[in-house]
């Protein structure tokens, strides 16, 4: 939609935080989701996390890693009761005494592109009693925090919580630069405390963009100071967010020193725009446009006709001038692919082109008994537009469109970007991909459930090498249900992974118990239609 | 289930905690929910609360009282940001300095039949700079910090947060005793973070009793110390709850100090059981109860020959027993409505009945062709109870089960506990009721929403007075909704109010935008069919 108002928030870290995994993953595989790019060593073994167990730094005073620690501290030890804390802990259980993080770049400027590798070695090679994380950047650091506490678990005969896969060296860095989510709060609003939950549950995923469609056709939740009418389109009074608001979320991800003053309330053009949103690119938005009420609505049509437009030449107009607005204040304009398709030629060079149908070109062919309508369908608009030299994110809305409930998680993973792309400069051109959590149905109740567990399926996809995704959804099945179940132990109410988006579970549990009376080759429906 | 184990656990407080209101109430109406007792007096002013708003108490040592304002705070300036908690708040508008609560009576003995009552002044008869909150014990007054919260509201223009509906006096009580949720954690595990947050949820609507239905046949994920192999049948390994967790849920609801030790492994028998939990009541189960396989499993059967008992009577045997020993440590027995239907006259006298059953008893008449059974339906179960001496808890399987997804809100809330119950005496029996929430499809990904809101509507009937919920469910209804929006923005994903349980909202919000467009008459339906 042209007006639509979208907010790209880079995601260094999250916000809240619970742990103790439950294991579906085979035990000889480390459980991590998305999968590691290297596992240089796994073990068997298991360290207890000492009582004073400590997350440390050099250099020590770096902000983003002490808030990050207070958070994985949470999540490490959330099966810890308060009881369990002040417990002897017997002294012939190896311990580890702390994770120490080193950072090679003092910079926390964060880009697209920033890097974000790590390496996590348990034990540190120069120190048996303490393990270490290594990364450029910070934001690697967060990374391989997150991978630390997904190696964590509670051990429900010791009552302490293990380091497991010991001894660990992992190599990681994500695939793809750009792995976004895309939430709509104009189709239902959603409270600031869902969205920070939101935040928080992506980084679990190593997700690192936030797409918020904030505003569109049915709601305008936002305050533009310099508009204050417009957000008079929101739901009711109350369901809306302050410019403080959006600055809050953006703010909570790490970058409260790029703000200008907490009591600025200048006008959100592009200038503030930049301002509040300290990130390089911009959605312009441009998709599904229909101008036909331009032509019904008096001063547009004289506008038109002053212009010698017709309403297509204005839709065009429109785009391009808000992307100069955007790149003179620096912004790299981010559009949806209708601009590519209807005037690419004269799209700047530096726009990104965002892709979300994969049904492209086709061909209507007739129409058949089965299928109603018969396409032959093309090599996709992927590699159309990095043919055209542009950059691309790929939203294809057949597979990664969470808002389609009958997609289940394996047709999310198995969509390669990639894919119709073959050389190498072109192949660069795809930035990553974004799945995109459309709001018509979905409020607070269920958007969680509808995001969680597909998007991890896209976020493996986006973070891990293609030669291990390529190779198939069976081999990760089970990796993905404990990853699951680590979302809601921390309060994730992530849905079934066996079944489609936002299905609730259809019987108790298929485990422990009936798992004793289970024969071979049962389903749970043949076991159910059985008993 | 006979083997199973419950914890009814007496809520006193909640854990965690988001506010500025989204009103659907008339603006008239002061959206509290459940409606209060009596409302001596409201009007239509505000009052900003001050930027150094204090909660304070007299006497001010009081633990409870003390993370319940913390808890508060939080929840009442949900919508501030941190920016906005730092600017200069202008003069002029009527200002709020503090709520003082003042409670009568220092005991903080939490038990069935405490004063739950309180009475909120606001502004204070004695300072117009404060609002006066009083109440016998603190969990009244942990009731009236609650409905406070719920009248203050974000202001998007001042942007700050108001108290409204001034000058406001309430005067509230609960009509039942006993206001109950249960949670079942046997057909699927649910992780101690979603525990506290259904237990957080419970607070809102002022229910005051958790059943933790925390084992059964499907699963045992409870530790029993003294049969350390029990909970070898959890569905796996980590899908368990340390005694010290169970212990840590009740501890986080109030009573550290009622707990033996930290380090307490004593045998989970009665007496320990009285420690772990130290409730007046114990749900001993006995409902639905398969006998047969005793006859099979051959030391039972022998020991049941031994013994000259049938299987039924080797049941009321176990029944009996159980009974004798709870009462043997002042526990008071709570038992399903089977125990009553078999063996009532040889129940102790003391003995709560738990009734879910609402059609008995009744008289199979034949079949028709649109009902496919035919039954003449009784007076109903809990007549019978209260008329043979016991004391009953309501839990009507057709209307208060939230796992029967068909039964929309307006029929919790329109079930009355005493129907057919005319009798003073007979009446005060009924000592409240409990909403159910069985697990077999229900897991971490869906149980709020199944809950709420309709468990709302229960809590309303079990709270308020019996003149105004039997005015019925229409005048209610957009009070309903603020409250469903109210958990929302709390981080409780209750689903929409106008479907049935856990449903999805079908289409965006049907408000603002639209609204415009509406027409008189229109339905949702008839909108969308015209757009």
């Amino acid at each position: 939609m042209l007006v639509a108002i979208s907010i790209l928030v880079f995601l260094p870290i999250a916000l809240g935080g619970a742990s103790s995994r439950i294991g579906f993953a085979e035990e000889k595989e480390v459980p991590v989701w998305p999968k590691p790019h290297s596992l240089l060593a796994s073990g068997s073994g298991s360290l207890a996390l000492a009582e004073n167990f400590t997350l440390r730094s050099s250099p020590d005073s770096i902000a983003t890693l002490s808030s990050a620690f207070a958070r994985y501290r949470e999540i490490i030890f959330l099966h810890h009761s308060i009881f369990l804390a002040s417990r002897q802990i017997p002294e012939s259980i190896p311990q580890l005494q702390a994770l120490s993080v080193r950072i090679s770049s003092p910079d926390e400027t964060l880009q697209i592109g920033v890097d974000e590798s790590y390496r996590l070695q348990i034990p540190d090679p120069d120190d048996a009693t303490a393990a270490l994380l290594t990364a450029e950047t910070v934001y690697g650091a967060l990374h391989g925090l997150e991978t630390f506490s997904q190696i964590c678990a509670f051990n429900f005969t010791t009552k302490m919580t293990e380091v497991r896969y010991i001894p660990v060296d992992i190599v990681d860095r994500p695939r793809f630069e750009y792995r976004g989510l895309l939430i709509d709060t104009s189709r239902h609003y959603e409270p600031l405390k869902i969205v920070r939950s939101v935040i928080d549950s992506m980084a679990y995923a190593k997700l690192n963009v936030l797409h918020w469609h904030i505003v569109d056709t049915q709601s305008f939740p936002l305050e533009i100071p310099s508009f204050p009418k417009l957000w008079n389109g929101a739901y009711t009074g109350a369901e809306r967010y302050t410019l403080e608001d959006a600055k809050g979320i953006v703010e909570g991800v790490g970058y409260p020193e790029l703000w200008p003053s907490g009591n600025c309330t200048q006008p959100l053009d592009v200038s503030n725009f930049a301002k509040t949103f300290p990130f390089k690119f911009m959605h312009l938005g441009g998709d599904e446009v229909d101008t036909t009420c331009w032509k019904k609505t008096r001063h547009i049509a004289r506008w038109l006709a002053h212009n010698n437009f017709t309403a297509k030449q204005g839709y065009e107009y429109f785009v391009l001038r808000a992307q100069k607005i955007a790149l003179k204040y620096g912004l790299t304009p981010v559009n949806w692919e209708e601009t590519f398709n209807n005037f690419g030629s004269k799209l700047n060079n530096e726009t990104i082109i965002h892709n979300w149908s994969k049904l492209y070109p086709y061909v209507f062919l007739g129409y058949s008994h089965s299928w109603n309508l018969l396409f032959r369908i093309g090599p996709g608009l992927a590699p159309l537009v990095v043919g055209a030299g542009f950059k691309c994110i790929v939203s294809d809305q057949d597979v990664w469109y969470l808002d389609h409930l009958d997609v289940p998680w394996q047709s999310f993973y198995k969509n390669e970007p990639l894919t119709n792309i073959t050389g190498e400069h072109e192949q660069s051109l795809i930035i990553g991909g974004e799945v995109c959590m459309w709001g018509e149905t979905v409020d607070p109740s269920d958007i969680h459930q509808t995001i969680w567990p597909r998007a991890a399926a896209a976020a493996e996809r986006l973070w891990s090498p293609r030669s291990f995704t390529d190779q198939g959804t069976s081999q990760v099945h089970s990796r993905l249900k404990t990853f699951r179940c680590l979302l809601q132990q921390r309060g994730i109410p992530a849905a079934p992974v066996d079944e489609l988006g936002r299905v609730s579970p259809p019987y108790p549990a298929f485990n422990g118990y009936y798992k004793k009376y289970a024969q071979a080759g049962d389903t749970l429906q043949s076991f159910l239609a059985r008993a």
